[in-house]
């Protein structure tokens, strides 16, 4: 296969099985078996694919580092810890975490299937990229499934609700929903008012931050992006709701599924709730009354948006152009390819814009 | 016993026991089996007791209403239509929502310790009360709770992200978690910007609502308050976040359980899906951890305001003071127990304010 990647500002264009085949060799490269570098780059590339760069491959150096560090252990694989029926609680054992997530998920579908509901617990990975995508899965083999992530260094970056020193992360929560004639509904979002990622990219613009974004050191409300970076803290979404929502997070990641407590001091990695329900249990055609209801939001306006609808579209979009990346993110894989000692694909010409494969 | 009642504004000051056995007697007297009327009043009184007087006695004359109508049947109760184990969807029968709900817990944290996790399906149900207080329960005996409660009438009050028209009622949800050596951790609240309640409170006083809760009948940005009873529409809490939450939640209600979907026009009454998770599968100490947990978040400033905060302060005070009702409240429910041949205390003095049990 041929293809030109073409320079948008400071993003690339690549083919998806370009950018795949790169961090896939990559990985196997830096310790993974063919099976983990397959799934971890498999991940990786498709969440870039759906426009949610920053679960992206611009995380493979940071993987590296974990892995020459010994947090991520390249040939790992989940074990069953606890197996209750349609509760089992699996340890990650430092493998991928997206290794790990998929296990989650097919366990927990399967234990939907069985038992009409399986809840699932993770703990002891690092990052398990977009949490969609496992919700998605589960989605897809015929379930509702939600998942709880709590996440963050120690102390996290959100302050609790009426508070002034930060106690947790940004603790996302993602839901799927099957639904007849369609890709299921997919909803993955954090529960402070924006991830970190949106004040990092307004700092680097140099712009400023909406209100009811950021408390400065101080504890004082702010519009400076920089605030974040020194001592300040990202709010709740919906004041004290998603307060109440990241709360339950830190305490299904970190208590329930056992990961540790970013609001204690400790650095748990993900540590995720996974739950799957079996729409079979429904009264009535599940997928197509759903399916119904979809339908009667998207009457409501013409500028309606639904969750995964971004998503929805970028993917669209990526699979007939490419996958769009950060310039950034390409360079520094390349480069931790070739420290690896891989020629890999593409042999960038001296205009920097085309290759071959 | 005697006890006098304090005239605060337009407010009353009972005794618990007093304002419970009123209500129970009136139920009575409307039909309802001794057993149901205790239950409920147990139920509306408790709502008062902890501040959600929106949920508490208020709701009486509706209820009323609802059994002429035959809408409610007093002396109905809860059957199980399908049984799966870990999975029980239970036919409320148009049951009182409190009976039916306080089965649907009972379920589910029976459930949960047979098999680790219980879902439990509720629909044939008008109004189950405070949803606060079935999480509670699951809570008391050893269990994380989560429940999703879709409502509304057709159509709803809530508008999706980036719509015009009204799709959703305010779909609340609530979580309870136990912990060591306190009450419960309990979450309980609307999925939009505020309950329609607070609106209409700021209406009565002549006040304005703040910028990002209601749209007026064209899908404009108000801050009239009667906008929302005028086409207008309550704005989902978090933009995109509570939208997503709002229609899982129509979702899990409406179509899981089978209540039926206000997003559809129709008029479900309350449709709820109840999670319980065993603490025991929680590989360490679960209450202990989450109490160290709670403990860390309220260290994060003086101001900090957990779930379940004003609830327990206003309890605290109402088992000191009485329990505070609107006086509007109180005196339509006497009429209602007078229009059914009751004599109720208090029989009140031409003062008005004190009364002889």
């Amino acid at each position: 296969m041929m293809a030109p990647t073409q320079s948008v500002d400071n993003t690339v264009l690549l083919p998806a099985e370009v950018l795949s085949e790169v961090v896939e060799r990559t990985l196997h490269a830096a310790g993974a078996d063919p099976d983990a570098a397959a799934i971890v780059a498999e991940s990786l590339v498709a969440s870039d694919l759906c426009g949610v760069s920053s679960h992206g491959v611009v995380r493979v150096p940071d993987y590296l580092r974990a892995i020459r560090l010994g947090r991520i252990d390249p040939t790992a694989r989940p074990t069953v810890e606890f197996d209750g029926g349609a509760v089992v609680r699996l340890a990650g054992n430092n493998s991928f975490g997206q290794i790990a997530a998929r296990e989650m998920a097919a366990v927990a579908a399967d234990r939907a299937e069985q038992h009409g509901v399986g809840l699932v617990m993770l703990a002891g990975v690092e990052h398990v990229g977009r949490l969609g995508e496992w919700v998605e899965r589960a989605a897809a083999a015929g379930c509702v499934a939600l998942a709880w992530c709590n996440c963050g260094d120690s102390y996290g970056n959100v302050v609790p609700y009426g508070g002034e020193q930060t106690r947790l992360g940004t603790n996302p929560m993602a839901y799927a929903v099957p639904l007849a004639g369609g890709e299921p509904l997919v909803a993955d979002f954090s529960t402070s008012v924006v991830s970190e990622g949106k004040v990092r990219v307004l700092r680097q613009l140099g712009l400023t931050v909406p209100d009811g974004w950021l408390l400065d050191a101080a504890g004082r409300p702010t519009n400076d992006p920089g605030a974040l970076y020194n001592g300040g803290a990202l709010l709740p979404a919906g004041g004290h709701k998603g307060f109440a929502l990241g709360l339950l997070v830190e305490i299904l990641g970190g208590v329930m599924a056992g990961a540790g407590c970013v609001s204690l001091g400790e650095a748990p990695g993900n540590g995720l709730v996974f739950l799957a329900i079996d729409t079979t249990s429904a009264p009535t055609a599940f997928g197509e009354r759903v399916a119904e209801v979809v339908s009667s939001i998207r009457s409501s306006g013409s500028g309606v948006q639904l969750p995964g609808d971004p998503e929805q579209l970028a993917r669209a979009q990526g699979r007939l152009n490419g996958v769009t990346i950060a310039r950034k993110a390409w360079t520094e894989l390349l480069e931790a390819a070739a420290e690896l000692g891989l020629q890999v694909p593409p042999t960038q010409t001296n205009q920097g814009d085309t290759y071959v494969v």
